[in-house]
């Protein structure tokens, strides 16, 4: 028998809303949240859809905690230390009780990892396919937030990790792409479970200028950057980070620069700040790379051998 | 043609975003929010379906109100002041841009009515009916905010302005009652526009001992204060106040007792503020009305004449 709203949110929802005393164990009309003196908050929302942002059969310990790592990861595009989260679950008539316990088994275990707590939200039932939807608050001291909009000409771009894993999976997990059952292991974890690099992005105030995470993919994410901020950028292809796995496979390059999903970090910081983000991926044991410059004007380009080439731009459009 | 995500986010929804500067033009990873000195958040978040909360005629100016304001109305019974919103709309592939154009300008509206503006949020695709969820965020000064577990033993409960109207709208629209063209005006307008009572919330801080806004009944609401407070209550039949147009339909009382969708609030305050809340009622212009009292112990008891009657108790599920 499926358990009635009250019953699940009792059972499933409230020990996730446990740690955070301003819940109210879920039983008020809202949730409470005192930010620390002198903070601002940072505020994010994202939302998915079964079969369309995760796929049926991915395990839904993982699809709770992509869930809360892609929203976690925009936090960490902004410098913010997390402080809770609400979630909206949308649940339609194939969803089991059983796929629901391990959705929030999978959300209790990256609480503990990202030391974040559930605050509220609700739940609805739908005709339509099982969709969710999580807002994420964290805080920054006051005008410490990294913007998209704050690049400068003369900047370094990096990026933080290895690019093209999460979009090389798909094409993994959708028959398009042969690979050995140890990549294949290591290219679907990345996709499944992105590293949201809430320390690195803490890290990086005060130095970076402008930051983003790749989630629409490299080229269109800088595009972000360029836009809002004015200037132009030119990427050296040959830098590009990759995984082992992920190295050697066709299309690794155009997964790098346009597939998206891979929730690292994309920054541009003055070049005298070189030696302090070199010493940051040491103490993050986390590979920070040189991949570009930012120019003055506008215009993005790609070189290889010196050479620009073209890159097919897939341009991730959510409807 | 359809508007793509990136032209109805610039089209539709970067003006709703113009009046709050934290919203960052809606080009960044996340919105920034400062609340003010000594204050403390509070978050709330409710999701809604389609042809499940609201209808596919409905006016989508309205739907847009209504997912608003029902939140709004969570801050309300907090005694809290509104501070922003995040919106998560997940497009059905019936969407139309018409309807979004009008779901947005209703938005609009009620951004300049509650002084409220959009934060940031998410746009995504759903093979399913559209989907839609709102967070909102609102401030009270800090220990400050109306729970639902702080009613105490000889409070007396209050309830603003009318209760059933949304219930018997429902079954207007549905075909299943029969009304004047006046009462159905004024029926409709209420379940289809609800007011949250933010100005009467504020003003019950440090009056009001618990709150809470009748959304899912007024007994299922009155359940949640009795159980989280450990008290139970007698509630009186004949004090429900009724509008002219539901005062004498067939189920009206019923529908005031366990229809939900009012969204009034219903509080608990001790007999010596009696004065403070009939002037309250007056500076708002709103009806405040003793419908019951807290008693020591547990169980709701609803009279008639004196006399304990059986309610047919709905219980609203959410799915």
């Amino acid at each position: 028998m499926a358990l009635g709203e009250f019953a699940f949110i009792a059972e499933r929802l409230r020990p996730l809303a446990a740690g955070t005393p301003g819940a109210l164990e879920l039983q008020d009309d809202a949730a409470l949240l005192e930010p620390s003196a002198g903070a601002e908050l940072v505020l994010t929302k994202d939302a998915m859809v079964a079969g369309v942002h995760f796929l049926p059969e991915d395990p839904p310990g993982d699809v709770g905690k992509k869930l809360l790592r892609v929203n976690l990861s925009d936090l960490a595009a902004m410098g913010a230390a997390p402080l809770g989260y609400l979630l909206a679950l949308v649940r339609s008539r194939e969803t089991t009780d059983a796929w629901l316990a391990d959705f929030c088994r999978g959300l209790a275990e990256d609480q503990a990892e990202f030391a974040i707590g559930l605050l509220g939200g609700d739940t609805v039932g739908t005709p339509g396919p099982l969709t969710l939807s999580l807002t994420a608050i964290g805080q920054v001291p006051k005008g410490a937030a990294l913007l998209r909009s704050a690049a400068r000409p003369g900047d370094d771009l990096w990026v933080s990790g290895t690019l093209g894993d999460a979009a090389l999976a798909l094409k993994v997990l959708q028959g398009e792409l042969d690979v050995t059952a140890q990549a294949r292991v290591h290219l679907t974890g990345r996709y499944r479970l992105p590293q949201p690099r809430l320390a690195l992005g803490q890290a990086l105030r005060g130095i970076a200028h402008a930051a983003i995470d790749v989630s629409d993919g490299l080229l269109a994410d800088l595009d972000h950057i360029l836009e809002t901020s004015g200037v132009g950028a030119e990427l050296r292809a040959e830098a590009l980070p990759f995984s082992a796995a992920a190295r050697d496979l066709p299309g690794a390059r155009d997964a790098a620069l346009s597939g998206g999903d891979d929730y690292e970090l994309l920054f541009a910081a003055p070049p005298k700040r070189r030696a302090e983000i070199e010493a940051l991926s040491g103490q993050l044991d986390l590979p920070l790379t040189r991949i570009g410059e930012i120019h003055a004007g506008t215009g993005l380009r790609v070189l290889a051998a010196g050479q620009e080439i073209q890159v097919k731009r897939t341009g991730w459009q959510h409807f």
